[in-house]
């Protein structure tokens, strides 16, 4: 017997022959002798409407009111799960956050989880019950609904997974599993078996958006053994996992991109202590994000040339920012919006030299020009022209035996 | 400084305009000094939507499953509502049944308020606040959402100006009032200034669907004093009070009609003690509702004939019941489905003599033929063929000088 959660994102319930179908997967583990509990996302395009509403509704909208609408949605798919899991003869109940005890710390619109209170859900896996979770949500210390941020039923499954010490915790969607890089751009893609935590941190922040990045930092901290498989095909999926249980560890494991980077360089900086604050500090201050930063010193010594990314909708603003700020000394300001991030990733780059080189003569081959390199202990990413996204990939996964075979 | 409860139905909050338009009222009785309890319905189209998808997903669906579904409707008007008012500059909150503490019988689909605790909510009228509850809903003893049953928002209504001690519960609809019958069949129908209690009951129960016949029997019970009045329209309503409250009152306030009646007859029953409830104790077991009941004995003084209604949509079940009765003796069994009831109401009737004899010789006069009568205190119905539904509605509402003025 094993002690299962599974979670359905929004296209695994998008209607009720797809709750029926995702049903007929819980009714698989429940005759197999397993406890389950179920994590459901809102109906595919739910929680767009009801943001919708609320954004047009007040433009400084209340995050307690969002939270309290936008939860609306996986109330209504948890109910229904319910209800068809009962007509299959399975003894099941739905589970709200504040009836869960999902407890937040919170923080309306992006709250975290502080603790769940499971005994009851255990004791009734003791009869035989399957507890259906609405996802997303909990219950703050201010007693009002919070919701975890948008895709934050993965963090409600990994938590719920954690706390009822679960055996696996299987995110069903609407990909079948993690791919060594995006198949729309590389038709060789391979599917993975496993992958790290550390693999997915890093490709699901680079923009490989299966799973919530805040589920893949929890797990990782549990231990909790995710899988990514989908939910109409019946085959397995990515198992995401502990270094540990991967024993022969490719030393690239996958290429990320990015295309929403936009660079920015400050020429001939007056190069004094604290010159980089003076240059992040108001860009923070403005909540503007920046990505990759580079700095190099200049031929004369006095100054430095600084260059660094945010996304490209905070471009215009950024540079507002900077010529705002009166105390800041530079010969020119120069951006681009037409770059993108390349990544390759790989926990077993630590202990391999010249991965790096790899990936440089692999784009130099190609005649793509690199601007900017950023590494760190399990990934080297590069910002390269835009134009030359798909290019750089698809050379990146050839050059480092990505490639599935035919 | 008056404490105030506002409702606004589902055409009243249908989509972000309406709701606008809604909180505009309510910021009227704001600046006006009043304290302002709000309770709103889902949005037109939402409940109907969710139970659809109820029904859909099991024919026999738990309704603890379906108040949780269907609840989510109220939830996101709530939450709205009380962001347009933020941005309107008025401190406002949204309250869950849950959330304000509006216990439940527990009898879920269909639940009563038992109480509702509104110290918190008192005591924030103190710092300016509205409250803005999810209409339709409570938490039973078993910790879950249960819902009122159908239209059960007036009755959240009525309930919460009850233990708020309200001055006025004011139900703002998609009508301006309550007229002296349907003004869709007489066009010289008139808005009531005033109705008591129990006329509003009979009318509620005889098919006039503005308020819910449950929260009438509510508010006589407290003394709520209820105005029905338009969303759309800046005029006063229809107020439905004590009968103290009315001065001047009219022998007849208002003619119903039901359209939803069948006739079945029994001819020549054998008479014996107990046969009534040989008859109808087989119909209640089968969940059959009936409405009219009339026993007449016969010539021979041995046999009796027994006529009574049901719904149209039950009369073939009720027919079965009957037949399949072996312990009930008759000589024949006739049905009609095309049958309207035609009731003249008016609490005036208790005092004056002729009431009923004026229907019988305006129904005369124009040929219906009466097929049955029953009475009550305030109440006089009859049983006639439906296609005279709308000429006896008209006949009547001129013999009792219903009409209104050119």
């Amino acid at each position: 017997m094993s002690r299962v959660v599974m979670k359905f994102g929004g296209t695994s319930v998008a209607d009720l022959d797809r709750i029926r179908n995702a049903a007929q997967r819980v009714k698989k583990e429940v005759d197999a002798g397993n406890e389950v509990a179920v994590v459901v996302s809102a109906m595919a395009g739910v929680t767009n409407q009801l943001v919708d509403y609320v954004q047009k509704a007040g433009s400084l909208y209340d995050l307690r009111e969002y939270d309290s609408v936008v939860a609306s949605g996986e109330q209504v798919t948890s109910g229904l799960l319910a209800i068809v899991l009962q007509e299959m003869g399975i003894n099941a109940r739905s589970w709200l956050g504040w009836q869960a005890r999902i407890i937040t710390n919170g923080a309306h619109g992006s709250a975290r989880i502080e603790r769940i209170e499971v005994d009851e859900i255990i004791r009734r896996f003791g009869e035989g019950q399957v507890a259906v979770f609405a996802g997303f949500q909990g219950v703050g210390p201010d007693g009002r609904i919070s919701t975890l941020g948008r895709g934050g039923s993965d963090t409600s499954a990994v938590a719920i997974a954690a706390a009822l010490k679960a055996d696996r915790c299987d995110i069903y969607t609407d990909v079948d599993g993690i791919y060594t890089t995006d198949p729309r751009i590389v038709a060789k893609a391979r599917k993975m078996d496993k992958i790290t935590y550390e693999e997915m941190l890093e490709l699901a922040s680079q923009g490989a958006k299966v799973l919530q990045t805040r589920s893949v930092e929890m797990a990782m901290k549990h231990g909790v053994r995710v899988q990514v498989l989908s939910s109409f095909e019946d085959k397995p999926g990515t198992l995401v996992v502990d270094e540990d249980e991967i024993v022969e560890q490719a030393i690239v494991s996958g290429i990320a991109y990015n295309r929403d980077e936009a660079k920015v360089t400050l020429r001939k900086v007056t190069d004094t202590p604290g010159v980089a604050a003076s240059i992040f500090g108001p860009l923070t201050e403005a909540a503007i994000n920046v990505d990759m930063i580079v700095q190099n010193i200049s031929a004369d010594k006095k100054t430095t040339d600084m260059t660094f990314t945010v996304s490209k909708a905070e471009l215009k603003r950024a540079i507002q920012v900077l010529e705002n700020n009166a105390g800041l000394k530079y010969e020119s300001l120069d951006s681009d919006p037409s770059v993108a991030k390349i990544s390759v990733i790989g926990v077993g780059m630590r202990s391999h030299a010249g991965v790096a080189q790899k990936m440089f003569s692999a784009l130099a081959e190609k005649g793509i020009n690199i601007e900017v390199i950023s590494t760190s202990e399990i990934k080297i990413s590069v910002l390269v022209a835009e134009e030359y996204t798909e290019l750089a990939v698809r050379s990146l996964h050839t050059a480092y035996g990505l490639d599935a075979e035919d």
